[in-house]
C-alpha cells in the first residue's frame, strides 16, 4: 500500500513524497489521516532547520498534531478497530527503564521522538503508523479537528498538572499563541478561577478574553518594565499569581514570570526558552519560587480527550485558518508569518 | 543594664558600642551571649555596603548565629528560664498573615530580618534581646559553639526539608564552603546516601571527604567545561544526581547544577546567585528540572538541634578559627580574604 | 441592644430566648442575621442530646450555618463595615499552636466549635457576634441562601481537597444527603469527571443526578451484598473510583467504600461513622487503601463563596424547605422525620 | 538438572521432593540457594492452610525470603552473571498494566505472588528460578544471612516510604516482632527520632531496645485500656507520635495506634489484621487521622540492600535461630511456638 506525505527534504524545502509502507507491527496501528494541525516545532524544522533544540537530518517528515480512522490494526491490538476515529500521541518511549516506569517517559533519555515513527514519514500525509497504546479512540462527539489539537491540548494538560493547580488558584499565562491559549483552557477546566493574560500584540489577546481569561494585559517586560508589568498584573488580577506559566519563550517574558508570581509560588516554563538566557534569577529564588521544566506530556491525552467530550473547554476558536492538503506550502507560509492573526492553521490529509 | 556589641557605622567601619538595653518586653528573653559565628552575609554587610541583595542603611549591627545563657524572661514566657542555654533564631515575621500561618513565615513580606530585632543591634555583643517563641533551649550535649552554628545548619535543613530529601537519594553540592557542607552533613543525616561535593579550590574538599562526601571533584565549570564536569560528576558518582544544592552562588556552579541533574530532578538554589545571570537554562528544563529558591529557614531550628544532640552530624570541624570578642576586626578580615581556610571563624561574646 | 434566638434548654426543648448583648471586641462583628439552615448536627443536639460524638451541656445555642448583614464592627477590624452582607465561620481555635500555625486549626485541640462563640447562643437568631478573620464577604450574586450554605458546602471542599482531587478522577459517593450531594458538586467543580452517588433510598438520588452525577445506584450493602454492590459501582462507573467520599455514616456505606475503591486509592469518611464499627479492614489494606478522616474545614470559605460566585456550582436544588423564624420547632421535625423528602431546611432570622 | 525443595502437600505436611528444573528463559536467573529465613506468611501456611488471607491450594512451595548465588543467567540478563551473590524479590507483577506503570505493581491485579514463580517452588530449596529485573547483586560485606533478610526489610522500607517518613519525625511501633523491629531499624535510617515500640510481652522489647527504640513499653490494650495505654505512649515519647506502624495484626494494637496518633497523623496498617475487625474509628477520623495499608513493597529491595551494605542499620541480632536444611521441620515448629523467644529463623539451604 502506497503513502503519500509531506517530507522536508533540505532547508525549507517541503516536497510531496510517495512511499510504500511497511508491514504493520503486532502492536501498531495504521490510520488514514485526517486533519494535522501546524506547531511552532514544525516551523523551527521548516525555517531554521532545527528539532527543538538540535539541528536537523534530512530529510523529515512533518507533522505531529492529527487525527483520522483506524485502516487496519496489528494482530495484537484489541482497543481498536477499523473505523474507529483516532488520535495519535507521538514520542516513542523505551517503556522499560526506570523513568518509563515511574510516569516519567517524557524524558526517557531512549525515547525517540521525532523520528522514526513519528517525523520521518510525519504525520501530514494520507497514512500514518504508530504503537496502538500511544493510539486513542475518539468519542462521537469530538470532531476531526478537535481531534487534531489534543497534542498540543495534552502539552497544556501536563504543564497544569506538573503545576499541581488547585481549586481557586490565580494564574499568570504569558504570551498568547496556541500553548498559551491552551493552557489557559485547561488552566480554567482543571481548578483556576483567576487568569490574566498577557501578551506584546492587543489583538492576541482578543482571543484570549473571549476563551475566559477574566484580565488580559499588553506588556513588554523589557529591561525595568517587567518590575512595573509586574506590579500591573498584581493590580489587575487583585493579588499575585499563584503558578505562571511561561508560554511566549521569550526572555521578557521569563522575566515577567519571575516578578509577578507570588513568593513560594511556581513558574511553570511551557515556552522554548533561548539556548542562553540572562535573567534576575537572585531574586526571584529569594522568594523561594519553584522553577519548572515542562516537556511535551505523560498520560495526557486521556485527559484532553475527555476534557472535550465533556464540554469543559471549547478549543475551536483556536484554529483561524483550514487548508486544504495540496495546499500545505500556503499553510506553513501564513502560520510563520501570522498573517491575519494566524492562531492555528489545520490542513486536511490528501483526499485520495 | 548597658550592652555592649560591634555596630557597623559606616562602609568597612566596624566599632565597640556602648548602650543601655530596653525594657524587656512580655514575650521577649534577654541572652547574656557566649558564642557568635561568621557569615557571608556578615561579609556582604562589612565588605559591600549590602544586605543580601539590597542597600544597607547604617548604622547596623552585626552577627546572627549565636548561643547564649537566658539572663531574663518576659512576663509570659514559659518554656525558658534564667540559666538555661539557648540560641535565637533570627527574624521576625508578623504571624499574622497568610504566609504565617501556612509554613511559609520566611516569605512573610512584613518580616524584618536584619532589622530592628536582629542587626541592629546585632548578635555579636555581650547581651540580645529575641521573641521568646523564636529561642530555643540547648540539650546539656550541645557546646555553645555548636548552638551558634544552629543558624547556618538550619538554612541546610531547610533545603533539604524543600528538596523532599528521600532515603538512598544522590546528591550534588556545588561549593564547599560552610553553607555547601552544612547542606552535605545534614542531606546525610536527612537520607542521602550518595554524595558528591565540588569546589574551585581541592583544599576545601579536603573537609568534604572528612565530613563523609562519597566523591569530591574540583571543576571550575566555565562555557564548555560544564558539560565536561557534569559528565564527569556522574561518573564518580555512579549516576546522575536526584537532587543538586547550589551553594557556590556562582554561574558556573548553577550551570552545572543544570547541566549534571537527573531529568525531573530538583536544584535548590541556596547559594546567593547574582542579581543577573545567564545560564542554559532552555535544555534543562527540557528535562523537566525543578529549580527551587531557598531563603532561610521555617521551623527548622529544633530538628538542627536535635541531629546535633542526636550525634548525627558532627559539626564542629567546620569550625577553623576561634576569637576573642577583642579581635572581631581580626575574624572578620580572616574570613573575608578566606586566609589558612577559613571556613567558619567563630567569636566570644565580652567577658565583661 | 437585645438579641432574640433559639435555645436548647434541656433534651429536646427548643425556646426562644431574649438576651443583652455582650460589648463588642475589637476584633469582632455583630451581625444581623439573614438565614440559618439545619444540619444533622443539630438534629442530634435536640434529639440525642449529644453534640457530635460528647454529650451536651444545656442550655445550648442551635444552627450554626447562616447569613447576615454586619451591624457593626468592631475598631481593629478593616476587611468589613457594617452594611456587608457575610456568612460566618464558626469555630474558635486558638491561633497560637503548632495546628493552627500549619493548616490544621480544624483539629487545634484549644479549639472551642460548639461553645462560647458558636453555639451559646447559635446562629438561629436576630444576632451573631463572630470573630472578623472567620467572617467572609458575600458577593452580590451570592443569595443570603446560598450564603447559609457556604457552612456546609466548606465541608464538602475541605473534604476534597484532603482527598486531592486531581482532573479526571473518578468518584464514588456513598450516601446522598446534604452532604453527600455538596461533595457532588464540590468534586464536580474541583475536577472529578465520573461520579456516581449511591443511596438506600431511590427517591434522593434524583436529585443527585439532577446535580450532575454521571451515575446513581440503589445500595443496600449488609454483609455479603456489598461485594454485590462494590462489583455494579465499578460496573456502571466503567472502572473502579479513585476517591470514594463516604457520607453515609453507616457501617454498611463504609463497607461498600472499602470494596469498591481502586487499590491505592482514597477513601474519604465525611460521614460521622459510629462509635465502634465492625468492618472488613484487612482485605481493603493488602490494597493499600488510605482511609483518610474529614473533620470539618480549614481556610474553605473562600472557595465554597467563589465556587458559588463564579457559578460553578448549583447548590439551590437542595434547599427543600423554606420556614419563618417562629416555625423553627417544625423545622427541626419536619428534617427530622426527613418528611416530604427533606434535605436542607432554611429557617429566616426573626424579622423584628 | 534437578533442584531439591521443601513441599506443602497437605494441611501441615511438610515434605521433601526432588524435581527436574525447567529450561531457563531468556530474562531468567537460575540461583544456588544460600539461606532461607521464615516469615508469619510460611507459618499461615503450613499451620492455617491460608496464604495471606485467602485458602491455600496444594501442593505449594514454601520460603520466600532467601539469599544466593547464580548458577546460570538467561541470554538477556546483562547485570548479573555466574557467581554473582544475590537475593530476589518475589512476587510476579504484569509489568504492562497501568498500576506497573505507575510504581504501584504491588497492588497488580495480574500478579502472581506465591504462586507460579515463587511458592511452587519455593525457596526453601536447593536452586530458585527468578526473572533477572527482580534479582539483585548484594555487596560484599552483605553477608548470606543478612541477604536472606532483604525481603521483609523490604517490606519496612516501603512502609516507611508509604507513611512519608521524614527527619525528626516521633514514631509508635506497636507490635516487636520481626516486621515491627525491621520498622524500627528502617524507620530510625529514614529519619525518624523518636520511637516508642509496644508489645504485651516484655522480653520481646528487650531486642527493641538494643535495636535503638527510645522508649518501649508493655501494654494490652483491651476495652478502655487502649486510651490508657495512649496517654502512656504519649507520656513516654514525650508527644504524641507522627506516625503509627501497626505491627501487630491485633485489634488491640490497632486501636491503641487509633487512641495515640496525632491528629493528622498516619497509621500504617502493616500487621495483617483479621478479615472483620470492630474499632473506634469515627473518633480517630475526627481527628483526621490517615490510616493507610501497606502490600509487600515497591522497588524496595535496593534501598534495602542499600541500608545494610552502609551499615545504617544491623538486622543480624533479629536471627536468633540458625538450622540446616534437613532440620526445616524443627524450625517451622519453634517459629510457630515462639519457643526460646524466637524472632527470625534461619535455615541453611541443602549442602548437595
Amino acid at each position: 500500500m502506497e503513502n503519500t506525505f509531506v517530507e522536508l527534504t533540505g532547508f525549507n524545502k517541503l516536497t510531496v513524497v510517495k512511499q510504500l509502507l511497511p508491514e504493520l507491527k503486532s502492536n501498531e496501528v495504521l490510520t488514514r489521516m485526517s486533519k494535522v494541525g501546524l506547531c511552532g516545532t514544525d516551523l523551527g524544522m521548516v525555517y531554521k532547520g532545527k528539532l527543538i533544540d538540535s539541528p536537523l537530518t534530512y530529510p523529515s517528515g512533518v507533522g505531529h498534531e492529527a487525527s483520522g480512522v483506524v485502516a487496519k490494526v496489528g494482530k495484537d491490538v484489541t482497543h481498536l478497530k477499523p473505523g474507529d476515529r483516532v488520535v495519535m500521541e507521538p514520542g516513542n518511549p523505551c517503556l522499560a527503564c526506570d523513568m518509563c516506569y515511574n510516569s516519567k517517559y517524557n524524558v526517557c533519555d531512549k525515547a525517540t521522538f521525532h523520528k522514526d515513527v513519528v517525523i520521518y514519514p510525519g504525520m501530514l500525509g494520507k497514512y500514518y503508523i504508530n504503537k496502538a497504546n500511544f493510539t486513542y479512540k475518539l468519542p462521537d462527539n469530538v470532531t476531526d479537528e478537535e481531534g487534531a489539537m489534543m497534542e498540543p491540548l495534552a502539552v497544556a494538560v501536563h504543564a497544569c498538572r506538573r503545576a499541581e493547580i488547585k481549586f481557586g488558584c490565580s494564574v499568570l499565562i504569558t504570551g498568547a499563541g496556541p500553548i498559551g491559549l491552551l493552557c489557559l483552557v485547561a488552566a480554567k477546566a482543571m481548578g483556576a478561577t483567576k487568569i490574566i493574560v498577557t501578551d506584546i500584540k492587543a489583538n492576541r489577546l482578543v482571543l484570549a478574553k473571549k476563551l475566559g481569561a477574566s484580565n488580559t494585559l499588553v506588556v513588554d517586560s523589557q529591561g525595568s518594565q517587567a518590575k512595573e508589568d509586574a506590579k500591573k498584573v498584581r493590580e489587575e488580577l487583585g493579588l499575585a499569581p499563584d503558578i505562571t506559566f511561561e508560554c511566549s519563550g521569550t526572555t521578557s517574558g521569563m522575566t515577567l514570570a519571575l516578578y509577578a508570581t507570588i513568593p513560594r509560588g511556581v513558574v511553570m516554563v511551557v515556552g522554548l526558552l533561548p539556548a542562553e538566557i540572562t535573567l534576575p534569577l537572585g531574586g526571584a529564588l529569594i522568594n523561594e519560587l519553584d522553577i519548572r521544566g515542562v516537556y511535551r506530556f505523560v498520560d495526557s491525552f486521556p485527559l484532553a480527550i475527555e476534557m472535550v467530550a465533556k464540554g469543559l473547554v471549547d478549543i475551536n476558536p483556536l484554529i483561524t485558518h483550514r487548508f486544504k492538503f495540496e495546499e500545505f506550502q500556503k499553510a506553513f507560509d501564513m502560520f510563520h508569518t501570522g498573517q491575519d492573526g494566524a492562531i492555528k492553521c489545520m490542513i486536511s490529509a490528501p483526499t485520495s
